[in-house]
Protein backbone atom coordinates (compact mmCIF):
# COMPACT_ATOMS: atom_id res chain seq x y z
CA UNK A 1 0.00 0.00 0.00
CA UNK A 2 2.49 2.62 1.30
CA UNK A 3 5.08 2.38 -1.66
CA UNK A 4 3.06 3.46 -4.86
CA UNK A 5 1.69 6.45 -2.83
CA UNK A 6 5.13 7.23 -1.58
CA UNK A 7 6.06 7.04 -5.58
CA UNK A 8 3.23 9.34 -6.33
CA UNK A 9 4.30 11.86 -4.09
CA UNK A 10 7.59 11.80 -5.18
CA UNK A 11 6.33 12.11 -9.22
CA UNK A 12 4.16 15.00 -8.10
CA UNK A 13 6.84 17.04 -6.30
CA UNK A 14 8.90 16.84 -9.08
CA UNK A 15 6.68 17.84 -11.51
CA UNK A 16 5.99 20.87 -9.13
CA UNK A 17 9.96 21.34 -8.65
CA UNK A 18 10.35 21.51 -12.42
CA UNK A 19 8.32 25.05 -12.43
CA UNK A 20 10.14 26.18 -9.78
CA UNK A 21 13.29 25.62 -11.96
CA UNK A 22 11.51 27.11 -14.54
CA UNK A 23 10.37 30.02 -13.08
CA UNK A 24 13.34 30.93 -11.04
CA UNK A 25 15.59 30.76 -14.26
CA UNK A 26 12.86 32.85 -15.92
CA UNK A 27 13.67 35.54 -13.67
CA UNK A 28 17.72 34.87 -13.82
CA UNK A 29 17.81 33.62 -10.15
CA UNK A 30 20.72 30.92 -8.90
CA UNK A 31 19.36 28.49 -6.45
CA UNK A 32 20.89 26.49 -3.58
CA UNK A 33 19.22 23.87 -2.33
CA UNK A 34 21.63 23.17 1.22
CA UNK A 35 21.33 20.32 3.15
CA UNK A 36 22.83 19.13 6.70
CA UNK A 37 21.92 17.39 10.23
CA UNK A 38 20.94 19.71 12.81
CA UNK A 39 23.72 21.88 13.99
CA UNK A 40 26.13 21.73 11.10
CA UNK A 41 26.03 25.78 10.87
CA UNK A 42 23.98 26.13 7.69
CA UNK A 43 22.76 29.32 9.17
CA UNK A 44 25.74 30.19 9.96
CA UNK A 45 27.92 30.03 7.19
CA UNK A 46 24.99 32.17 5.46
CA UNK A 47 25.54 34.73 7.69
CA UNK A 48 29.52 34.35 7.32
CA UNK A 49 28.83 34.65 3.17
CA UNK A 50 26.43 37.42 3.11
CA UNK A 51 28.90 40.45 3.92
CA UNK A 52 31.62 38.69 1.00
CA UNK A 53 28.37 38.78 -1.53
CA UNK A 54 25.75 41.20 -0.78
CA UNK A 55 27.58 44.26 -2.92
CA UNK A 56 28.15 42.52 -6.11
CA UNK A 57 24.63 40.61 -5.89
CA UNK A 58 20.96 40.58 -4.45
CA UNK A 59 20.65 38.05 -1.95
CA UNK A 60 17.92 36.29 -0.61
CA UNK A 61 17.03 33.19 1.52
CA UNK A 62 14.54 30.76 2.43
CA UNK A 63 14.49 29.39 5.98
CA UNK A 64 13.35 25.57 6.46
CA UNK A 65 12.62 24.41 10.49
CA UNK A 66 10.52 21.77 11.62
CA UNK A 67 9.55 24.94 14.28
CA UNK A 68 10.50 28.62 15.60
CA UNK A 69 11.82 31.37 13.47
CA UNK A 70 14.58 31.34 15.34
CA UNK A 71 16.81 31.21 12.15
CA UNK A 72 14.80 34.04 9.82
CA UNK A 73 15.46 36.39 12.64
CA UNK A 74 19.28 35.71 12.45
CA UNK A 75 19.07 35.95 8.49
CA UNK A 76 16.61 39.30 8.93
CA UNK A 77 18.96 41.18 11.36
CA UNK A 78 21.59 41.30 8.24
CA UNK A 79 18.74 43.04 5.97
CA UNK A 80 18.64 39.93 3.70
CA UNK A 81 15.26 39.10 2.62
CA UNK A 82 13.98 35.61 3.70
CA UNK A 83 10.96 33.92 4.28
CA UNK A 84 10.54 30.97 7.30
CA UNK A 85 9.09 27.73 6.05
CA UNK A 86 7.47 26.36 9.47
CA UNK A 87 6.84 22.58 8.64
CA UNK A 88 5.18 21.44 11.76
CA UNK A 89 7.02 18.75 12.16
CA UNK A 90 7.93 17.59 8.91
CA UNK A 91 11.17 16.15 8.31
CA UNK A 92 12.30 18.05 4.38
CA UNK A 93 11.10 20.71 2.32
CA UNK A 94 8.98 20.16 -0.83
CA UNK A 95 8.58 21.97 -3.90
CA UNK A 96 5.04 23.61 -3.56
CA UNK A 97 6.36 25.01 0.16
CA UNK A 98 9.62 26.33 -2.06
CA UNK A 99 7.19 27.53 -4.94
CA UNK A 100 4.64 29.37 -2.20
CA UNK A 101 7.74 31.05 -0.61
CA UNK A 102 8.93 32.78 -3.78
CA UNK A 103 5.45 34.82 -3.95
CA UNK A 104 7.20 36.69 -0.98
CA UNK A 105 10.13 38.12 -2.83
CA UNK A 106 10.88 40.20 -6.18
CA UNK A 107 12.31 37.62 -7.90
CA UNK A 108 13.71 40.16 -10.23
CA UNK A 109 15.78 41.52 -7.88
CA UNK A 110 17.32 38.14 -6.59
CA UNK A 111 20.51 36.75 -7.94
CA UNK A 112 21.45 33.89 -5.55
CA UNK A 113 18.61 32.47 -2.96
CA UNK A 114 20.34 30.35 -0.66
CA UNK A 115 17.55 27.72 0.44
CA UNK A 116 18.13 26.45 3.99
CA UNK A 117 16.80 22.78 4.32
CA UNK A 118 15.17 21.36 7.52
CA UNK A 119 18.47 19.83 9.44
CA UNK A 120 18.03 15.74 8.17
CA UNK A 121 20.89 13.66 6.53
CA UNK A 122 17.93 11.70 4.83
CA UNK A 123 14.54 12.87 3.84
CA UNK A 124 15.35 16.22 2.27
CA UNK A 125 17.69 14.23 -0.39
CA UNK A 126 14.53 12.53 -1.66
CA UNK A 127 12.80 16.44 -2.94
CA UNK A 128 13.92 17.87 -5.72
CA UNK A 129 12.91 21.73 -4.81
CA UNK A 130 13.51 23.33 -8.23
CA UNK A 131 17.01 24.38 -7.15
CA UNK A 132 20.52 25.42 -9.45
CA UNK A 133 22.52 23.16 -7.14
CA UNK A 134 22.70 21.65 -4.35
CA UNK A 135 25.01 21.95 -1.24
CA UNK A 136 26.19 18.94 1.51
CA UNK A 137 27.51 20.11 4.77
CA UNK A 138 29.16 17.95 7.84
CA UNK A 139 30.82 19.79 10.23
CA UNK A 140 33.80 17.95 11.83
CA UNK A 141 32.51 16.60 15.37
CA UNK A 142 29.57 14.62 13.26
CA UNK A 143 32.45 12.42 12.58
CA UNK A 144 34.61 11.05 9.34
CA UNK A 145 32.48 8.42 8.48
CA UNK A 146 28.97 10.25 7.93
CA UNK A 147 29.24 10.24 4.13
CA UNK A 148 29.50 6.35 4.08
CA UNK A 149 27.11 6.10 6.68
CA UNK A 150 24.71 8.55 4.77
CA UNK A 151 25.65 8.17 1.10
CA UNK A 152 22.33 9.95 -0.72
CA UNK A 153 23.50 13.19 -0.06
CA UNK A 154 27.05 13.18 -0.69
CA UNK A 155 26.55 11.30 -3.97
CA UNK A 156 24.03 14.13 -5.22
CA UNK A 157 25.83 17.32 -4.08
CA UNK A 158 27.17 19.64 -6.15
CA UNK A 159 29.58 20.85 -3.76
CA UNK A 160 30.93 19.64 -0.51
CA UNK A 161 31.69 21.75 2.84
CA UNK A 162 33.77 20.23 5.83
CA UNK A 163 32.84 22.70 8.28
CA UNK A 164 34.37 23.45 11.83
CA UNK A 165 37.79 23.05 11.27
CA UNK A 166 38.85 24.87 13.86
CA UNK A 167 37.77 22.37 16.21
CA UNK A 168 39.73 19.24 14.37
CA UNK A 169 42.86 19.62 17.57
CA UNK A 170 40.06 18.69 19.51
CA UNK A 171 38.47 15.44 17.87
CA UNK A 172 39.03 11.96 16.10
CA UNK A 173 38.30 13.07 12.68
CA UNK A 174 40.43 12.08 9.90
CA UNK A 175 39.84 14.45 6.53
CA UNK A 176 41.97 11.95 4.77
CA UNK A 177 39.47 9.29 5.25
CA UNK A 178 36.31 11.41 5.02
CA UNK A 179 38.22 13.09 1.62
CA UNK A 180 38.49 9.22 0.40
CA UNK A 181 34.79 8.25 1.09
CA UNK A 182 33.62 11.70 -0.78
CA UNK A 183 35.72 10.61 -3.65
CA UNK A 184 34.38 6.66 -3.32
CA UNK A 185 30.88 8.48 -3.91
CA UNK A 186 31.10 11.61 -6.06
CA UNK A 187 34.68 12.63 -6.82
CA UNK A 188 34.06 15.52 -9.25
CA UNK A 189 32.35 17.38 -6.58
CA UNK A 190 34.70 19.41 -4.81
CA UNK A 191 35.28 19.61 -0.99
CA UNK A 192 35.70 22.89 0.46
CA UNK A 193 37.30 22.48 4.61
CA UNK A 194 36.51 25.86 6.23
CA UNK A 195 35.61 27.33 9.66
CA UNK A 196 32.99 29.57 10.31
CA UNK A 197 34.36 30.68 13.37
CA UNK A 198 37.84 31.51 12.43
CA UNK A 199 37.11 32.47 8.48
CA UNK A 200 39.57 30.08 7.27
CA UNK A 201 38.96 28.50 4.29
CA UNK A 202 35.83 30.83 3.31
CA UNK A 203 37.51 32.48 0.95
CA UNK A 204 36.70 29.20 -1.49
CA UNK A 205 33.13 28.98 -1.16
CA UNK A 206 32.90 32.55 -1.86
CA UNK A 207 34.79 31.90 -5.27
CA UNK A 208 32.70 28.97 -5.99
CA UNK A 209 29.51 30.80 -5.13
CA UNK A 210 30.51 33.73 -7.20
CA UNK A 211 31.74 31.76 -10.48
CA UNK A 212 28.23 29.82 -9.78
CA UNK A 213 26.10 32.64 -10.34
CA UNK A 214 28.37 33.79 -13.27
CA UNK A 215 27.71 30.52 -15.50
CA UNK B 1 -4.69 11.02 -0.52
CA UNK B 2 -1.02 11.02 1.39
CA UNK B 3 -2.30 11.20 4.95
CA UNK B 4 -4.73 8.50 5.66
CA UNK B 5 -2.09 6.45 4.35
CA UNK B 6 0.69 7.57 6.66
CA UNK B 7 -2.31 7.76 9.60
CA UNK B 8 -2.39 3.88 8.51
CA UNK B 9 1.14 3.11 8.56
CA UNK B 10 1.37 4.76 11.64
CA UNK B 11 -1.40 2.71 13.26
CA UNK B 12 -0.17 -0.43 11.90
CA UNK B 13 3.50 0.14 13.42
CA UNK B 14 1.82 0.84 16.86
CA UNK B 15 -0.16 -2.30 16.87
CA UNK B 16 3.53 -3.99 15.82
CA UNK B 17 5.12 -2.07 18.66
CA UNK B 18 2.82 -2.98 21.30
CA UNK B 19 3.59 -7.00 20.56
CA UNK B 20 6.89 -6.10 20.35
CA UNK B 21 6.92 -4.57 24.31
CA UNK B 22 4.65 -7.41 25.32
CA UNK B 23 7.41 -9.62 23.52
CA UNK B 24 10.46 -7.76 25.67
CA UNK B 25 8.39 -7.69 29.13
CA UNK B 26 7.83 -11.30 28.47
CA UNK B 27 11.67 -12.01 28.53
CA UNK B 28 12.26 -8.91 31.58
CA UNK B 29 14.32 -7.18 28.87
CA UNK B 30 14.66 -3.29 29.74
CA UNK B 31 14.81 -1.46 25.87
CA UNK B 32 15.92 1.77 25.29
CA UNK B 33 15.36 3.42 21.86
CA UNK B 34 18.20 6.08 21.00
CA UNK B 35 17.66 9.00 19.40
CA UNK B 36 19.77 11.61 17.59
CA UNK B 37 21.26 13.56 15.22
CA UNK B 38 23.55 11.83 12.98
CA UNK B 39 27.30 12.28 14.80
CA UNK B 40 25.81 13.33 18.04
CA UNK B 41 27.83 10.10 19.47
CA UNK B 42 25.38 8.01 20.18
CA UNK B 43 27.49 4.53 18.91
CA UNK B 44 30.30 6.39 21.14
CA UNK B 45 28.15 6.43 24.26
CA UNK B 46 27.31 2.50 23.72
CA UNK B 47 30.92 1.97 23.82
CA UNK B 48 32.09 3.89 26.80
CA UNK B 49 29.12 2.31 28.58
CA UNK B 50 29.59 -1.27 28.24
CA UNK B 51 32.81 -1.57 30.44
CA UNK B 52 30.60 -0.36 33.91
CA UNK B 53 26.83 -2.35 32.54
CA UNK B 54 28.45 -6.01 31.64
CA UNK B 55 29.80 -6.92 35.29
CA UNK B 56 25.83 -6.96 36.54
CA UNK B 57 24.19 -6.97 33.36
CA UNK B 58 23.59 -8.72 30.35
CA UNK B 59 23.76 -6.56 26.75
CA UNK B 60 22.75 -6.24 23.47
CA UNK B 61 22.33 -3.89 20.81
CA UNK B 62 20.38 -3.34 17.29
CA UNK B 63 22.19 -0.70 15.12
CA UNK B 64 19.94 1.47 12.99
CA UNK B 65 21.65 3.06 10.01
CA UNK B 66 20.74 3.95 6.23
CA UNK B 67 23.86 2.24 5.07
CA UNK B 68 27.26 0.27 6.09
CA UNK B 69 27.79 -2.13 8.82
CA UNK B 70 30.13 -0.11 10.80
CA UNK B 71 28.25 0.85 13.81
CA UNK B 72 27.87 -2.71 13.78
CA UNK B 73 31.45 -3.72 13.70
CA UNK B 74 32.26 -1.07 16.21
CA UNK B 75 29.98 -3.20 18.94
CA UNK B 76 30.98 -6.16 18.45
CA UNK B 77 34.39 -5.70 19.05
CA UNK B 78 33.26 -4.97 22.51
CA UNK B 79 31.94 -8.96 22.52
CA UNK B 80 28.34 -8.20 22.94
CA UNK B 81 25.77 -9.85 20.56
CA UNK B 82 24.79 -7.12 18.06
CA UNK B 83 22.42 -6.84 14.83
CA UNK B 84 22.33 -4.30 12.19
CA UNK B 85 19.21 -3.16 10.60
CA UNK B 86 20.66 -1.06 6.94
CA UNK B 87 17.40 0.83 6.28
CA UNK B 88 18.36 1.11 2.40
CA UNK B 89 18.41 4.75 2.77
CA UNK B 90 15.54 4.73 5.17
CA UNK B 91 15.04 7.80 7.43
CA UNK B 92 13.66 5.41 10.84
CA UNK B 93 13.80 2.47 12.32
CA UNK B 94 10.27 0.74 12.34
CA UNK B 95 8.52 -1.90 15.28
CA UNK B 96 8.96 -4.21 12.65
CA UNK B 97 12.39 -4.56 11.65
CA UNK B 98 13.22 -4.13 15.71
CA UNK B 99 10.56 -7.01 16.23
CA UNK B 100 12.21 -9.10 13.34
CA UNK B 101 16.25 -7.99 14.74
CA UNK B 102 15.03 -9.74 18.30
CA UNK B 103 14.93 -13.42 16.41
CA UNK B 104 18.94 -13.28 16.47
CA UNK B 105 18.80 -12.72 20.35
CA UNK B 106 18.32 -15.29 23.25
CA UNK B 107 16.39 -12.98 24.63
CA UNK B 108 16.23 -14.54 27.75
CA UNK B 109 20.03 -13.75 28.02
CA UNK B 110 19.34 -10.16 27.99
CA UNK B 111 19.06 -7.91 30.33
CA UNK B 112 19.11 -4.06 28.99
CA UNK B 113 19.09 -3.37 25.31
CA UNK B 114 20.13 -0.55 23.29
CA UNK B 115 18.60 0.36 19.85
CA UNK B 116 20.62 2.64 18.14
CA UNK B 117 18.14 4.63 15.69
CA UNK B 118 19.13 6.49 12.65
CA UNK B 119 20.51 9.47 13.13
CA UNK B 120 17.88 11.76 12.95
CA UNK B 121 16.36 14.25 14.83
CA UNK B 122 13.39 14.31 13.07
CA UNK B 123 11.78 11.21 11.19
CA UNK B 124 11.89 8.48 14.41
CA UNK B 125 10.26 10.16 16.97
CA UNK B 126 6.72 8.84 14.71
CA UNK B 127 7.64 5.58 15.27
CA UNK B 128 7.34 3.57 18.29
CA UNK B 129 9.38 0.63 18.54
CA UNK B 130 8.28 -1.44 21.96
CA UNK B 131 11.03 0.49 23.87
CA UNK B 132 10.94 1.07 27.87
CA UNK B 133 12.94 4.26 27.31
CA UNK B 134 13.35 7.14 24.94
CA UNK B 135 16.82 8.19 25.27
CA UNK B 136 17.50 11.81 23.30
CA UNK B 137 20.95 12.74 22.91
CA UNK B 138 22.15 16.47 21.82
CA UNK B 139 26.11 17.31 21.28
CA UNK B 140 27.27 20.67 22.05
CA UNK B 141 28.37 21.24 18.50
CA UNK B 142 25.17 21.31 17.40
CA UNK B 143 24.21 24.41 19.51
CA UNK B 144 21.70 25.43 22.27
CA UNK B 145 18.84 25.91 20.09
CA UNK B 146 18.07 22.64 18.67
CA UNK B 147 15.48 21.75 21.40
CA UNK B 148 13.34 24.53 20.18
CA UNK B 149 13.87 24.23 16.94
CA UNK B 150 12.98 20.09 16.98
CA UNK B 151 10.68 19.83 19.78
CA UNK B 152 9.11 16.76 19.82
CA UNK B 153 12.06 14.29 20.55
CA UNK B 154 12.87 17.00 23.58
CA UNK B 155 9.33 16.71 24.29
CA UNK B 156 9.16 12.76 24.22
CA UNK B 157 12.25 11.81 25.60
CA UNK B 158 12.76 9.75 29.33
CA UNK B 159 15.95 11.23 29.42
CA UNK B 160 17.97 13.86 27.74
CA UNK B 161 22.20 13.38 27.29
CA UNK B 162 24.20 16.54 26.48
CA UNK B 163 27.36 14.87 25.43
CA UNK B 164 30.93 16.16 24.01
CA UNK B 165 30.94 18.86 27.22
CA UNK B 166 34.45 18.57 26.61
CA UNK B 167 33.96 21.24 23.62
CA UNK B 168 32.71 23.98 25.13
CA UNK B 169 35.38 25.66 25.58
CA UNK B 170 35.85 26.30 21.88
CA UNK B 171 31.83 26.85 21.26
CA UNK B 172 29.49 29.28 21.74
CA UNK B 173 27.25 26.87 23.50
CA UNK B 174 25.26 28.36 26.56
CA UNK B 175 24.28 25.36 28.85
CA UNK B 176 21.54 27.23 30.78
CA UNK B 177 19.42 28.46 27.20
CA UNK B 178 19.83 24.92 26.65
CA UNK B 179 18.13 23.78 30.07
CA UNK B 180 15.99 26.81 29.90
CA UNK B 181 14.57 25.47 26.44
CA UNK B 182 13.90 21.51 28.00
CA UNK B 183 12.46 22.99 31.16
CA UNK B 184 9.90 24.53 29.11
CA UNK B 185 9.19 21.41 26.87
CA UNK B 186 9.71 18.45 28.99
CA UNK B 187 10.18 19.82 32.91
CA UNK B 188 10.12 15.84 34.38
CA UNK B 189 13.28 14.68 31.86
CA UNK B 190 16.85 14.68 33.88
CA UNK B 191 19.34 16.36 31.62
CA UNK B 192 22.80 15.17 31.98
CA UNK B 193 25.88 16.98 30.78
CA UNK B 194 28.72 14.16 29.71
CA UNK B 195 32.01 13.84 27.25
CA UNK B 196 32.49 10.06 26.00
CA UNK B 197 36.20 11.66 25.39
CA UNK B 198 36.94 12.72 28.91
CA UNK B 199 34.38 10.54 30.68
CA UNK B 200 33.02 13.27 33.14
CA UNK B 201 29.39 12.88 33.48
CA UNK B 202 29.45 9.70 32.57
CA UNK B 203 28.33 7.83 36.20
CA UNK B 204 25.31 9.36 36.10
CA UNK B 205 24.42 8.47 33.21
CA UNK B 206 25.53 4.74 34.27
CA UNK B 207 23.48 5.50 37.64
CA UNK B 208 20.44 6.21 35.46
CA UNK B 209 20.75 3.14 33.27
CA UNK B 210 21.43 0.56 36.65
CA UNK B 211 17.94 2.51 38.53
CA UNK B 212 15.83 1.73 35.14
CA UNK B 213 16.63 -1.48 34.46
CA UNK B 214 16.02 -2.58 37.97
CA UNK B 215 12.32 -0.46 38.28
Amino acid sequence: MEIPVVEKVLKLNDDIAAGVRKRLLAHHVCTLNIISAPGSGKTTLLERSFGELREDLNLAVIEGDPDTTLDAERIAKHNIPVVQIETAGGCHLEANLVDNALNNFDLDAVDLLFIENVGNLVCPCSFDLGETCRVGIVSTPEGHDKPAKYPRLFKEADVIILNKIDLLPYLNFDVNVFREYIAQLNPAAPVLELSCTTGEGLDQWIAWLKNMVKT
